[in-house]
């Protein structure tokens, strides 16, 4: 297929493909005549990944280049494409602190506790070591019970992606799920804390008389 | 105190309450001679809360000043500090698409499903929506079970969250930590989420033979 059949068929404006090509995050199609270029199905499945990956998943180009690469790297161990994965998300910040020793013990203590099995390298540490760090700065030292209990969350949320994984067919399959379940479960949990809080809130805080329906 | 007691004791740099001051994220202190002006304990707390929004929380400065205005307007209700934020989370991408409406309705059915009593406004519908669609880009049309876990981990964060709420002082405490909780319990998930893959990637996806340790 052509260019705009393929951004046609991926969903993707035509002017995004040709952005994905320019920026190099998108394999070259076959030449067929010296002015036509063919494209076929791993084509549209890729552009459907990179916009996933930079829209949704609002990574940098550099680091949706980095993930592509180590999808394409078919000997590599799929594990190198999730550690890829996991590490440009965590760059996706430009300027971040280094969290407090303390949380980051707290955070790998917590990891123990729950038997998980990390390497001190996961950016995961820092990552909730930071967030610790910012509730205790504004005096909420989070008990044991509210870790414990965002430990159980990411440990449910986990077992549902690695489910979907199993379910899924080829290598590639795998790989692409990996990929962009590890950047876009995130905004799902985020979107659905923010419909559970405002649940919650309602109870805790009932609306004022004036916003209330009139009966 | 002075301005640089007060940045010494938020363990913030002077240059950052400076910057916090000239973008009027901070409340003015008391002149208490022609060129001298003196801060409180207030200001201590409210540097600490900006640099959390700020840093951690990766909130714009104008995003920031919204939230912070919310939690000053002592007689509106808190439920709408609440929501300020939650808003001023949201527009922290820049270029957001519009989620499908096929993808609203699966989650706005399974908040119905939970029983949460959610508005048609709240930013966790497009948030979860647009994650679900990215996940159908590339062929994973979430089942229903996949989301039910994420809701259950959402449920689990924000009973957490409430229970916390419900341990705090006065009104300034509850507010602060309903906003920074609100921005960072999402990167505190987020990194555990990512140890509990790491631990499950391992069993999964057990490491090749160059990597194993000699026995």
């Amino acid at each position: 297929m052509r260019v705009s059949e393929l951004a046609e068929r991926a969903g993707v404006p035509l002017s995004a493909v040709k952005y994905y090509q320019r920026e190099g995050l998108l394999p070259p199609g076959v030449r067929t005549a010296p002015n036509q270029v063919a494209y076929g199905d791993p084509h549209v499945r890729r552009v459907r990944l990179i916009r996933a990956l930079l829209e949704t998943g609002g990574l940098s180009v550099a680091a949706t280049k980095e993930v592509v690469a180590a999808l394409d790297a078919d000997a590599a161990p799929l594990a190198e494409a999730f550690g890829v994965t996991q590490r440009a998300m965590s760059a996706r910040r430009t300027q971040e602190s280094t969290p407090s020793a303390a949380a980051r013990a707290r955070v790998e203590a917590l990891a123990a506790a729950r038997g998980w099995n990390v390497t001190a390298g996961n950016p995961g540490v820092d990552a909730a070591a930071r967030a610790l760090d910012g509730l205790r700065a504004i005096g909420f030292d989070a008990p044991d019970a509210y870790l414990e209990a965002y430990a159980a969350a990411a440990a449910t949320a986990a077992a549902a992606d690695l489910h979907a994984l199993a379910g899924r067919g080829d290598r590639d399959a795998v790989a692409e799920l990996m990929v962009v379940g590890t950047v876009l479960g995130d905004p799902l949990f985020a979107g659905l804390r923010r419909l559970a809080h405002e649940d919650a809130t309602h109870a805790l805080l009932p609306a004022p008389e004036q916003e209330r329906a009139e009966p």
